[in-house]
């Protein structure tokens, strides 16, 4: 498995998506890398890039979804560009909000008993992608499986594990810090 | 111009986005259409349709933004593709909120003075518009021009006229009624 090794590591850190330094992240924490992924997913040449390499890891993996995901915002145009090199529709899943709105949290069809994969942008800890997989499920989705641009290994893989759903990231922060540096 | 005869009106009705029938839109008011976009924008034949559609329209009458930009939600999807299909970047513009979150409201690059070309899904009031237009020239965006799967004809084109922007849809409320049927 590749880790994403070759162009979309290059691209990102061409387009400004991946910078090296001493950053302090929203939660506190220090980080030697900083990602900012829509710099990346309003590319057009990255975006293309991103999905061609999810694309590929997809059939590596055997993953055959019968939708896609995207959970919103940032992960909408990855699903879409995805959608449009894979021919696979997908779905929009909004983040469940605290107030209940009235607004729909799935938009887009998804049937009962379908395979959906979940599209990501940065997993973490995963905790907005759990709860958009528990949207899904409760929708009567079947989602074993997520594909992420970047795992920052902070605890996601082994949340979403924990719910029965695998993830695939095209690049870990391993990679980041080592070869991809 | 062709007012998206042929392919698109067609791809519309066949994915169920577009029905005819006795409709009461949230409006209150009745409609001998309805429309469901977000039925187009996540099958991805017809969002490719969407967007060669719009690349077409935008060489047609000469629009050569610097940039382009999707409102939140509806429109994101339609501006990655049209970003995929012309090369050129876009950013996300998210709706004011009332209560001022600290969210930022432009998502992706935009540099001062750039030539921004807003891709909306559906236009009826153009209210939606007309907000994130506002936000993008506080930004410093140069904004002249919004292209639109839909123009219902309910006052939009008007209500960006008055602003200096002009409406170029790709399908309007009286195509649909007449020959689009």
């Amino acid at each position: 498995m590749s880790h994403g090794e070759g162009r979309l590591p290059r691209a990102l850190k061409e387009c400004g998506a991946l910078q090296f330094g001493d950053f302090v992240l929203a939660s506190g924490a220090g980080s030697e890398y900083y990602i900012d992924i829509k710099k990346a997913s309003t590319d057009p040449a990255v975006l293309r890039i991103i999905a061609e390499n999810m694309a590929v890891r997809m059939e590596e993996d055997g993953i055959r979804p019968d939708r896609l995901a995207g959970v919103v915002l940032g992960s909408v145009p990855l699903a879409a560009a995805l959608s449009l090199e894979t021919g696979i529709p997908y779905v929009m899943v909004r983040k469940e909000k605290k107030d209940h709105g009235t607004g729909k949290l799935i938009e887009g069809d998804l049937r009962e008993g379908e395979t959906v994969l979940v599209i990501e942008d940065v997993v973490t800890s995963a905790g907005s992608s759990i709860s958009a997989i528990g949207t899904l499920r409760k929708a009567g989705a079947n989602v074993t499986d997520i594909i992420s641009v970047i795992d920052r290994e902070a605890g996601g893989r082994e949340a979403l594990a924990d719910i029965g759903v695998i993830l695939h990231p095209l690049i870990t922060a391993s990679f980041i810090l080592g070869r991809g540096r």
